[in-house]
């Protein structure tokens, strides 16, 4: 099914000489040696996660598929013997199971707490079944179809419709563990059900899940290719964000690698326009310089391209794509590579030396399953990379950001989000799942680098609200030294438009490239904005004098402002906020232009956790009063700093002026001038996105003329 | 003088042969031709340190030296003309200046702000022009030496005794350049006024530095023999820590390096029983896996033996010492050589397969010139570090620390030291210089892992008084499996003694040893404890009820605690307070005994801070009101968490149970438990430190029976 006979001739022809292979198999034939080593274990089901019956039915399943891979490649019984007895052992158990003793899940399993976990045992288990079914003699076949595999599709589906029949991630695997235990067994029915749903079975209007999420779609879709028309945007984006679409990729991409070798006809790898394809390269586009991804919406910091399911992913795409020179160099980058086919030709290709670097163009991945429900834009340039979100909310797993950002150099994060408050799979924190504080600071708007009008979150934190409409992706310019985004947000706060224009510009003057960052909004009079920003590292100096609070209130009591304290804060005067931070010897600097009356307020997380689970970052909070208004800043990458010499490099911005010369709700236009002299001027045009259009406006500094959305110049 | 006839000639015939040398060559050789590329640049002094003419009379001494042995070991004379035009420049400069204009120091210089830097310039500078001494004609030589060289040289002592007579670092610096030119210029007067001071001249008694140190020694001694025999005890530790010690270390060396080629009968480097080459392996020692410096006193963090004066006094101690193969490992750590014989001879060795590991022993340090006035004790077992410091107090740069330590693993840090307010050079900051929150905060006791009585700090914060007296060693063992620290403070508070026995022992049930701390303390009832743990993470865990505070006020108004909030406490209940923190991947615990009334106060540091200086690191204070008593804690590291795979493995500490069965003035005895079962027992006298004395004590398991200082053993 995975494993192909002509791939496996080829891989046993070229053992020993593919070494990313070799060592890959060396590595996993010590894993699964130890684990036989340790003998059969198929305890009773009784534990959560993180317990000990939940933890060895997981090593189990893993461990299985892994022998299975074995045993086609060395052909030694040991593997196969080990999963046949492994396999009776289930069957010994399971035909006796009730539903699991633990009552957390609406959809709970067999052998764990919940069916999804059984579908990822089932999606594992059938791959190693289907590596020794021709080696099994027709009773074995007959006693563990009929008495484990078949009840198990079952139960996964027609038994619990409420989990096999959403457009859901968790059907997701339901679907690919019923549809591939159909392909092994070859069971046409249950592919179908597979594909199609189990549509002999339906589930009560109005059941919801354990996120109050509703289980039943609109227009009653349902099965596997129903998931991957919903999952994806054209572009491969994935609504939740690229930390649930990695976990959501392996039954999309393992299925349809079964599919695709035992049912060529339904060419399922070029369905929805090579959707699942283009979704890899997503993935890797959604990634900063150390291949971590954005940690949009619900996401754990830190998971990567490093990951089994990415490891499974980019050999898949080389293999059944079209053989990309450069996703070698990220196969490359990961140190191993999936046994199977695709894995073995991704090697082999790396050992020929075909590897080519994977460049992350600047790019805007659209959301919606048609494509026009907003977008994240992704800007690179030099060492930066800007991610801005003004696409759907998430569902359960999003957060109010609308036209919130994210900026990296390649040390990591320079302006942050918060990602989600919550450590997988650590029991310490309770259980390692979501935490409350995920809830009421995480998810909350004034926890990202975006606009908060009236301290409120966008949508007033109604999900369901959120869940309605998206941002609107304005324009995005991918040019040589000068790359845009810009979008609209028009429905987070009523009466309120908010309009984002990110710019990444290289400067002949500048070691990187600067950011310009323009929101505009139009607003009634009074409009309290607080726009934060969540520098990462030390607070070096401003031009401003700071009032240092000694006596610390949470902020407020709701949306998040109960979680943050007021360090300081400055009644800012003067044209000018510059402020300097430094993280892992660089420096950085934001200047931001100053209204009349503009407040900023040094704030610190962590106010109202009992239970410490915030982390204690920094921010700022440019606060302003007032109606139409342009927030203007620039985000200066500088300098260095060596501890071993204790030199300093460069530590003092070169910005020495930013001005806006002219704002309205039609344009916007900026100029900044350096501390060597050199002015630079940015034009902007935020209603009428044609390149031919002429545009001229008044400015403080006379009329400016341009043709197009944007025009970049250097004034001298 | 650093360049021999016999080395020049033997490195000119291995260039192209060894690698390490042949890179470090390539390098500098780059560094200078841009240098020659850019012109010379002699500018009128007039700023401080960070500033331009600052900035660019340090590059010039670093280039001079460099291009001195290009020179010499390339034969280029683009090497010598630049050399000589720049000298000739600095001569035309030179002669006309005042003392430079900032009035900072107590010891203004003429090219920079203070003499210590001019005399950096001229311990640099005297090794280019030695390199060029004999190409240039006799009519140059007669120009510089009278016109340049004398006048600087007296300049810096007998126009300036108050930076040269000094038992100080400052002198060092001062002792080693006027030595330096002195050597190359062949005057032995001033070689002579380099060894023993500038004896015709005088400082007005009670004259005093910048920081209130004072100048004049008690015994009147000067001169560089009697910096060394003050400045390092007879184990080479330097009483100011291994920060300074790495900066005053290169003025020991490089002069003694010119003694012993131009000098041999002083046999200077066999002086003191060989203590400038003890030098060099006591910082080897003061460092943790990262081969960065303990921050010990005044110290910025990240200072390492990649810092270029250690990577002189490296293969210098190598080439001038016993020819230690396992220094060559750190040699080739450090990734170059000075370009001299000395280093030449380390790159070669290196080339020839030499090295070895350099293993880090568990060790003593001793304090003091002749070694009786403290000591710091390091523990080594598995990847941990351990360092408590019982030395003197260290001068103006010691920090009210008595019995502190400091835990490390190879990840970095576990639980820290402050180290300095300060960010070295970096303008942004106050200059670079201390920052007021130094004092406030950095120094105080309770800015440390060590025991504050009555929220005051150690010698009430007076540094004279801290200064008269050191911590008592009391024992150290290094053995195979069980580590022990122990020493004695007396005299940080009336009526208050201290001891503290740290042991770090080898459980085969535990994947890294184990800390047991047992602070014991003798005191009048009722004294009140706080004892700080500034450990590195995120708080996972605790099994106490936390109050979390909402309205935050400093913790005090001085020594320390008014730069303290208290975000949470709890009044402790049950027999141990146990809590659990994660840091890079993995889990750390502690386990405290708890005595009835004892509380637990969750620290952020960050108050009473109007430039944010401070970082907001966490702390916990163990607060217990009473007299005599031990606190008694275990720290055990243990298990991991992979971001990819999002598994924790072995996140609950291990530690079941910990009891005090005993404590006295003259005994302290504790139990320990493991969840698997397992006991053990570590059973220390405090007041007898004989290996054969038989003790018995009572304790609430019975009598207790050992021989020798310690006994460590399993129960069950
Ligand atoms: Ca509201
Ligand atoms: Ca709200
Ligand atoms: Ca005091
Ligand atoms: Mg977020
Ligand atoms: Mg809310
Ligand atoms: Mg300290
Ligand atoms: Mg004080």
């Amino acid at each position: 099914m995975i494993l192909t006979k002509d791939g496996i001739k080829e891989i046993r022809q070229g053992l020993g000489q593919v070494a990313l292979f070799d060592q890959t198999l060396a590595t996993v034939q010590l894993e699964v040696d130890a684990e036989i080593e340790k003998g059969i274990d198929v305890p009773v089901p009784k534990d959560l996660a993180g317990g000990y019956t939940h933890e060895q039915h997981k090593t189990n399943f893993f461990t299985l598929q892994k022998a299975g891979v074995l045993f086609q490649i060395t052909g030694d019984e040991r593997y196969s013997v080990y999963i046949k007895d492994m396999l009776y052992a289930y069957l010994d158990l399971y035909p006796n199971l009730d539903r699991h003793p633990a009552e957390r899940s609406y959809a709970r399993g067999k052998l764990f707490w919940q069916c999804l976990n059984d579908a990822n045992w089932l999606v594992y288990v059938s791959q190693a079944y289907d590596c020794i079914y021709e080696w099994l003699s027709e009773e074995d076949r007959q006693a563990l179809n009929g008495g484990l595999f078949k009840p198990m599709a079952d139960f996964l589906s027609i038994e619990t419709p409420q989990f096999f029949n959403r457009i859901h991630n968790h059907s997701t695997w339901g679907n690919a563990a019923v549809g591939m235990i159909g392909l092994v067994i070859d069971d046409q029915e249950l592919v179908d059900r597979a594909l199609y749903g189990a549509r002999s079975v339906s589930v009560k209007a109005g059941a919801v899940d354990n996120d109050g999420g509703s289980i039943i779609s609109q227009d009653q879709e349902m099965g596997f290719l129903a998931q991957i028309n919903h999952a994806f945007s054209p572009d491969g984006y994935y609504t939740e964000g690229p930390y649930y679409q990695r976990y959501a990729m392996y039954p999309f991409l393992i299925f349809a690698e079964g599919l695709s070798n035992k049912r060529p006809d339904l060419k399922i790898l070029a369905y929805k326009d090579s959707v699942l394809i283009k979704g890899v390269y997503a993935l890797l586009n959604q990634t900063n310089s150390a291949g971590e991804f954005f940690p949009i919406n619900d996401s754990q910091k830190g998971m990567s391209l490093a990951s089994r399911e990415l490891v499974n992913a980019v050999s898949m795409a080389y293999h059944y794509g079209s053989q990309d020179p450069s996703l070698l160099s990220v196969i490359a980058s990961q140190g191993r590579v999936p046994l199977n086919d695709a894995g073995f030709d991704a090697a082999k290709a790396i050992g020929e030396g075909l590897a080519m670097p994977f460049i992350k163009p600047s790019i805007e991945l659209s959301d919606g399953a048609n494509g026009y429900e907003g977008a994240i834009g992704i800007l690179r340039g030099g060492d930066l990379t800007l991610v801005m979100k003004y696409a759907k909310h998430g569902m359960g797993h999003g957060h109010f950001d609308r036209l919130g950002f994210m900026l990296y150099d390649e040390t990591g994060e320079v302006i942050q989000d918060y990602g989600s408050a919550r450590w997988v799979n650590i029991e310490h924190k309770d259980g390692g799942g979501y935490l409350k504080e995920n809830h009421s600071w995480a998810k909350e708007t004034v926890a990202h680098n975006a606009l908060v009008v009236n301290k409120d979150s966008h949508f007033d934190g109604k999900v369901k609200e959120a869940d309605k409409t998206s941002g609107t992706p304005y324009y995005l310019a991918a040019g040589e030294s000068v790359r845009i985004v810009s979008a609209r947000e028009t429905k987070a706060y009523d009466d309120v438009e908010m309009h984002r224009t990110m710019a990444m510009v290289d400067l002949e003057e500048l070691e990187h490239p600067l950011v310009i960052d323009l929101l505009s909004v139009q607003a009634p009079a009074e409009t309290r904005y607080d726009l934060p920003l969540y520098y990462v590292g030390e607070f070096m100096s401003s031009n401003q004098q700071l009032q240092t609070n000694n006596d610390l209130t949470p902020m407020g009591k709701e949306s998040g402002y109960q979680h943050l304290w007021a360090e300081a804060q400055a009644d800012l005067t003067g044209d000018l906020y510059s402020m300097t931070w430094f993280n892992k010897k660089r420096f950085y600097t934001l200047t931001s232009v100053i209204q009349s009356g503009d407040q900023m307020i040094m704030t610190r997380i962590g106010a109202n956790d009992p239970n410490f689970n915030l982390r204690r970052d920094p921010g700022i909070i440019h606060r302003r009063t007032g109606g139409n208004t342009v927030f203007a800043s620039l985000y200066e990458i500088h300098g260095s700093y060596d501890y071993s010499t204790e030199r300093p490099l460069n530590l003092f911005t070169s910005i020495a002026d930013l001005k806006v010369l002219h704002q309205s709700a039609e344009y916007v236009v900026v100029r900044f001038q350096l501390n060597s002299g050199e002015e630079y001027q940015l034009a902007f045009s935020l209603k009428d996105e044609s390149e031919s259009s002429q545009h001229a406006v008044k400015s403080a500094k006379g009329q400016c003329t341009w043709q197009g959305v944007y025009e970049f110049k250097k004034i001298k």
